[in-house]
């Protein structure tokens, strides 16, 4: 499915169920697919930071983004995260997600390296002029270490090198610098040419970065809740921010899952990832809740907590 | 004008207008008092970090609270900032500002030193017994270094150590789970205790606080349009977000002064501070726009670029 | 004592005693002195981070200042700390320092403001230009959040506005890099002009330091064995590298004390500064080992783990 | 050749030649290699950071590493960098690496993700047991942003899964507890056990690292000058400390190339290695000194500079 319009909307991203060696569960990747497209979603971002995509090996990526794809079926556009260090590795993901179908990219600036703007400048222009697919910028200084500044943003956005951006930046006032310089919420919705895409990653303030004037989210836990993540979207398309507000404040406390797992024991992102798939595997979406190696597992103490995390927010698991 | 109900609305960090000699120019900061409050605002925040209170002396402080205190004469609220690096400096600044007729402090955790949670807890629960006034945590951590954490805001807030928070960590996400720990929007609202308030510092995106459930605003650059900000809070407070966020975007290219001056002669504080007192100037508000020493000073070229701001925001200079 | 030669040897910050009210024991720290002049050092550095300087009001440091110029009675050099914000506080505690018998100056970049590279070179410029005292740099990230640029150093050093530099940045190849700047280990031993004082303040890599042309040292644990640190530089300079590596380790083995306190209890700092008074009030030093308030004090266990270390590295408890 | 011995000495990271296309150039890098035995170091590190290895693909990386065991003939070992953001991607590349003939491997903490103490044991665990070949953890937060901590290495140390250290921490304290813990330069020298093989990344204070009792050194400037390195490693090794200081110090006025690249206009990253290139082409080791894209290229201003670095450090160019 061409992105023929902006993308908006809500595009989770999806995670990768794995069975118990590791590797991936298609089966249980395309019932997800199911549950989400089934949520009303508006996209899917498969191999994305919630995907695991960095666990993954090239070949358990093209697995996932297939299965995906395959799933989706055109019901939806896919998006598929090109994560790697620097441009040549990416744009090896980028020629391997577009022989499998994706509608489009997602790709980070250079990591682990040390990088200059105007050799990130240099390495979205080579992807975007090497694949043939709209590309979004994937702004996440937790995992890259470095911050896409708006100016460059803006300078790709008004030369056509970036179809969007995907902002997990967690700097909501940049953002909201950004979209006032981009045209503000009425002249962007107003204009003739074709839009500048912003999602945000925050999923905790959707109905704030909505309020703004950005076009979607990528909510992490949108894995567990999609039909919670599209209310919230479409009380805010329909001007009823009260119920927006509502709806956001419900998927904050289901949020709080993610620190299920004790933070002496685990990392934060492994507490987080192993509660979504926890949740999923209690919703019946997966069948094993494990994450990647070499991640620690939530215990079963933490699994009953994201229980009652789904039982209080109205998703009562079914195993 | 003591705190009987919670702190709400628009309360802006004085800035500390200074003679070209670099005293506190009390006539010129009485002159902005008068400006803050005629333009609707519901509390003044006097030493503050927008007021330069770490460049400041202690006669200096005093001087200048004296003067927001005495211009002020209980039409509003008058929060201080008692800024310094723990405990023991900190009581003191407390007592005088008490003395001086503040009706709150306003302290950060302490920095310099490297803290822990516990200690944190410690410096504000001595400060809190010690003087006798409602006390806000200030989270600050481009200029403390450490975050104030969910929990332990929390706990403080409970045990009735802290009156509320003021929170310019830029987190808004954090943010959220707080106020949904808290009570959440209609909780809060509807509660009959004595509320917790909670003051964002995140000047560009004040109709998502709100909407999210916080109680106001502390913004730097309403200094400059105190009145832009009431309105904005009046748009919220009757539900109509709309206007509230067209309101807010006229304040986010208000707010692009803040880089008139050039990264590469002056640090980013410095510009900013330098381009609201610019505006205060050009506004005849006060009559000398110079920052305090070390800061460098705005050019005449940045000053004409502030001015440039002015205008397009609808707020014409007089001089 | 003035400073008529550069400064070189082991200085070390003096630690302030405190009763258990928490005011400066000035007996004890009369003792302390004793205790540092007795094994040889070669200065004293008043109101350093070691001293909790942070933590001591405008009172308190001029008491332990004027304890420290006392019991020295210009038998070595005394160096004060005047540890503040910025240029205008920093400036009052030099005058009050000058005023109370200091023989130089140590301070840092402004901190709790962002400051540009500019700014400090002002700071420190108006600093020298105010009061008459030779001027140390006081490079100290952890707490002040920015590095002095090598360059910075060079040119405020070339210019005659530092007198030294205390190196605390951790950042060996750095100060390797202008120590070769300013003429190389032989260069600078050999200048006929009055030396640039380069001290480290990285206890556990000193015979490095000094085989790469530095001057001295500031080893916080040098409050509770001066006499291995001036065995160290002793060895050093006679060009016995071997003995002063040995010397070395078991400075690193003593200095395992700062760990003492458990990290989910109270912070490195805290335990740190903490350890260092418990081994001197165990040697008989001082007469209270607590560390100011909001500081998380040492348990009897942590204790008697500071009481180990100091047998292990042949300096026996008298209590 | 296998590691019978723990590895020690000068063992640089082997710059990988790139031809204008970008492409690997195999015959540049032979002879990269024998310039580099032939300056007398005892071993290579190929696919190392300075090897641009996060720009290489893997067909890149396979070439490369293929031409420097090939050329290297079992003269010296051949440490092969398996970088890769976790476990499972980490575990191919090693087995690449020992497919193609590499003597040992060196790998980071994951990274891009976050990552727990408890994870990271379990993913240098997991690649020992998988692919039988000695190895060294990579400590280099510059690029993976998080330190592997003493205690960690120590576990990792005595367990035997980990051959040996390659600190690129820049901690050189913390280097000196953790060599001290292993049991001090005396100890670990005498000791009758398979040593634990510690080198430092820290090309500006190796006599510094040796005189601590490190075992050798990774200079990534070594590629330009390996008879340096070998010169000041043998005089550490001799005694002769005076000696080692004076080869390390012309050392550190050679490497102040690496900033050949203005900071307004390149990365320091981008800088660094293209002055080493720059260098090796000036010296006709290799053909183009070009570093692969996205990094910006050093202009023909910043060459002429390399070029004087190595006039005056007694290296004149042949080009």
């Amino acid at each position: 499915m061409s992105l023929t319009s902006p993308l908006h909307g809500v595009v989770p991203p999806v995670c990768t169920p794995l069975d118990p060696r590791g590797e991936v569960d298609t089966a249980s990747l395309a019932r997800l697919v199911e549950h989400l497209i089934g949520g009303g979603v508006h996209g899917l971002f498969a191999l994305g930071s919630t995907s695991e995509v960095a666990y993954l090996t090239d070949e358990q990526r093209a697995t996932a983004l297939e299965t995906v794809v395959d799933a989706t079926d055109g019901r939806v556009p896919v998006l598929a995260g090109v994560i790697d260090t620097t441009t040549a590795r990416v744009v090896e993901h980028a020629r391997s997600a577009a022989g499998l179908g994706a509608d489009a990219l997602v790709a980070t600036a250079p990591f682990y390296t040390r990088t200059h703007g105007k050799e990130i400048a240099q390495h979205f222009r080579r992807l975007r002029a090497t694949v043939d697919l709209p590309l979004f910028a994937y702004d996440i200084p937790v995992a890259v270490h470095s911050k896409l500044s708006p100016a460059l943003v803006r300078e790709l956005a008004e030369d056509g090198t970036l179809a969007g951006l995907k902002d997990s930046s967690g700097d909501e006032g940049g953002l909201r610098r950004l979209i006032v310089e981009l045209g503000g919420r009425e002249g962007r919705a107003n204009s003739p040419a074709p839009r500048f895409s912003i999602l945000t990653g925050s999923e905790l303030t959707v109905d704030a970065a909505l309020l703004a004037g950005a076009d979607g989210v990528v909510p992490g836990i949108g894995n567990v809740d999609p039909a919670g993540y599209v209310r919230l979207y479409d009380a805010a398309r329909a001007g009823n921010w009260e119920l927006a507000a509502q709806e956001q404040e419900r998927l904050v406390e289901l949020f709080a899952m993610v620190d299920a797992g004790p933070e002496a024991d685990m990392g934060r992102s492994s507490s987080a990832l192993g509660s979504f798939k926890a949740a999923l595997q209690l919703l019946g979406v997966i069948d094993c809740g494990d994450t990647a190696f070499p991640q620690i597992q939530l215990s079963a103490e933490s699994v009953a907590l994201v229980s009652r995390h789904l039982r209080a927010a109205g998703l009562p698991p079914v195993r």
